[in-house]
């Protein structure tokens, strides 16, 4: 897999040296140390790591960044490994730098509203932890309680909650990093607007190719004095897309706006009991939050456009015991879906909204043509499809059948004036999406910004951006007379 | 001033070179026509450019940036030429390129609450034209009526209401740029998340150094239900800051949060009679929108909580009228000011909230120390100052003292943990104050993204990001034995 820096390591030096810069139960090199760490939450895609470093302090990361940089090895930052696409995928050849030592939240200031945690800091922790001052931080990802604020940044992630607060991007507000060369960069600021360029945004979704996120300061809000959620059941999905756009329409943000399609709807209902109604085509459930006023003005005008809408059930939860158990289910649609199949494959993509009916039946015909189930689960007021791939890696050929299918999903995205993802990331999974996604000349300048953080391309090298041979060979970009457009680029 | 691009560039040469591109019209190259391009909203700073061209294709534009590219002649992109901090002042040695020919609304999608503009149309004419659609866009600078959207793009403007919708950054959803070298690059899409680096975001607030904007897909807000705007009068300017605080801790998003000290009221009410008490040390302006529901019980809350702030009035505006006469005393404020003195210096810069009246404070003992009255105008709301200097240039020395005066209140933002710019941008202004605000490091980083799209260091040179060897001459760098800490960036 691995086509760069591939010049011999001295494994054994490497070790060595590592040793010299932190504890030797900080450095994992036995096979079966490593083994919890081939994959991440993209399981399709595994590498074994030359080493493994935990380390334990910003000299002891600062440290192996330099000897790293010297020795021009790969390294590959990696959080709490939750990720979907393959983004802290180890390099045979590299150093798997995991934050996981670096889990304290350092400072909450409840008056600036900002938390600064260190990078390794489960996502719903910080939500613990501010409760006490009545904030929270908004992004909330489905593996919220495992995953890491610092892969968060790294994956730009978002969640049921980012239709109305955003992505993480929109939820921070500082990051300190160390660039390759272990160099302690701070970027960001405490005002709506930073002078200089916006290196925050840049690094926010760079996918751990730019520098290694030691600190991030985090926005918090306020909870919200109340929150309610409707769950209404549709006789066909196409009429819960449209009424998605009807909510949208009348100028209502709800905090959430998800959808699940008959598959996925029957799986969480059989696995978390939701209350869930078991003969609809779709539902929706949509969650309303403000004051008390604001939830009571917009849970009726919900009610009533679900109703013009064509539901053929619209449901407030009673109280918070009910909101909760709604939720359970979407919350569980994954490891659901996961129970009625031997494996999954969860995509990732976004659309226009108003594309929605469009996209699920052009999904519903290459569902019958790959002859493969998909379970349907969307973010779906920000046009964000999760469409989970039913198949069983053990029956020759069904792997590679489920990668053409999603691939196929996600150039669908594309040619709807989509994006090939909505909050997972490219990693390796949409790497060769990225030639349908981008022209050459962006891909290109894409590499020039890599190139003004990481010039030796050490950093999680072959993720997120592909390479122009790799487009050329995937058949995505026009190569004229054997000669790619930007022969300069040739070594990236 | 020009330090950079100094060989000699054949003028006349030029000119018939840019009379080939486009109609001799479109070439202006007279004395008395380059005049009225001399310098922007700062016109403290003034030059010449050696050609001032008005293209009216993408395609002229493209030429004129390839000639230039090929010539290494050093180029600005202009558009309405109202910003505040010499961002579009001209190159001696170069081209200034006007966008203002580029004034077509493309296309209004009001289903996805988008609109396609050029980068010459003005603020105010986009909300105008998306009105019967029942919806706006939100970033609204004081100038709106003249400034266009490429400029709002290039100095990532705010305004009044960025308090709660943000910045320009966080309103426009896709950019299609030429680069220096005349390629054309789309950024940004439709969804939440983009795959790639987040060049979206770096290019809004890049102050025309890294690309110029030939079109922005702007997004469209629905217009609220109602506005409603309170004004709260202070007989100490410390209580009304503290009362900023206090409505935000509150859990209150107002829609605008707007702050005048005695100087500003009085001069803003002597010219726009907008019935501001006139006795008062500090005024709040305090809009809040949403729905009616929303709106009644936010301006009841804010009521009460102004009066227990130590407000020694509050008013509600009785209707659409006096709403309008409120904001108009506020909008009026910069001219209101050039009324009472022959010239005035507007700074921009953004505090912690919490460190208002500190700030303020200072602001008072630096003004007696230089001699030189201050009026105060915020967004208060978000810790963005605007302290207006009032001095009188046709007297020996006050401009050097009132800029010593600007750089020394910049500074202070900075100490207190703010930024040297809101929403104006740094161009030739605060060169010398980012390197206060950013260590070598950080600005070597600048720069490295620079060279990313401009590796000539054609575009705007001298903006925006000081050379290192400019912060040792300014005194704000450490310099070992007259050695720069990044030798290699000597020549940016």
């Amino acid at each position: 897999m691995s086509t760069l820096n591939t010049h011999a390591v001295d494994k054994q030096k490497l070790i060595k040296q590592l040793q010299h810069i932190m504890p030797a139960r900080a450095v994992l090199h036995q096979r079966e140390d490593l083994r919890p760490y081939e994959c991440d939450g993209l399981s399709a895609y595994r590498e074994l790591p030359l080493v493994t470093v935990l380390p334990e302090t910003l000299e002891q990361v600062q440290a192996v960044l330099k000897y790293c940089y010297q020795h021009e090895i790969p390294v590959v930052a990696r959080g709490a490994g939750t990720g979907l696409s393959g983004g802290a995928l180890p390099h045979a050849d590299g150093v798997l730098l995991s934050l996981a030592r670096f889990s304290q939240i350092i400072d909450i200031d409840a008056e600036r509203r900002i938390a600064r945690v260190q990078p390794g800091v489960r996502n719903l922790a910080i939500s613990q932890v501010a409760e006490k001052f009545g904030l929270y931080y908004a992004p909330d990802p489905s593996s919220q309680i495992a995953c890491s604020i610092g892969g968060n940044v790294a994956e730009n992630s978002g969640g049921v909650h980012c239709l109305k607060y955003g992505l993480t991007v929109h939820n921070i507000q500082q990051l300190t990093l160390l660039t390759i060369e272990g160099e302690l960069l701070s970027i960001g600021g405490g005002g709506l607007d930073c002078a200089g360029y916006d290196l925050l945004a840049l690094l926010t979704g760079s996918e751990g190719m730019l520098g290694v996120i030691v600190e991030v300061t985090v926005k918090l809000l306020p909870i919200p004095e109340r929150a309610q959620v409707i769950l209404a059941a549709f006789d066909d999905v196409a009429k819960a897309g449209a009424a998605v756009g009807d909510i949208i329409s009348a100028g209502i943000i709800p905090a959430g706006l998800e959808m699940m399609d008959r598959l996925a709807i029957q799986a969480a209902e059989d696995f978390v009991h939701a209350g869930y109604p078991a003969n609809a085509e779709a539902i929706l459930l949509c969650e309303l939050d403000g004051t008390n006023e604001e939830v009571s003005s917009h849970v009726a005008e919900v009610r009533e456009i679900l109703k013009i809408s064509g539901a053929t059930e619209v449901r407030t939860a009673r109280d918070a015991a009910e909101r909760a158990l709604f939720w359970a289910g979407r919350k569980a649609a994954f490891p659901a879906v996961g129970r009625i199949s031997p494996d999954y494959y969860c995509m990732d993509g976004t659309i226009p909204r108003k594309q929605l009916p469009h996209v699920l039946k052009t999904i519903a015909s290459l569902s019958k043509e790959y002859d493969l189930p998909v379970a349907n689960v969307f973010h779906a007021g920000d046009g964000n499809l999760h469409p989970l791939i039913l198949y069983d890696a053990n029956k020759p050929g069904e792997l590679e059948r489920t990668e053409e299918f999603g691939g196929k999903i996600l150039e669908l995205c594309v040619e709807v004036g989509g994006s090939i993802t909505g909050e997972h990331g490219v990693g390796m999974e949409k790497i060769n999406q990225m030639c349908v996604q981008f022209k050459a000349l962006e891909l290109s300048q894409f590499h020039a910004i890599k190139h003004a953080f990481d010039e030796k391309a050490l950093l999680n090298p072959g993720k997120a951006v592909p390479t122009l041979h790799r487009c050329a060979e995937f058949g995505a970009m026009h190569v004229h007379k054997g000669e790619l457009p930007f022969p300069e680029l040739e070594r990236f």
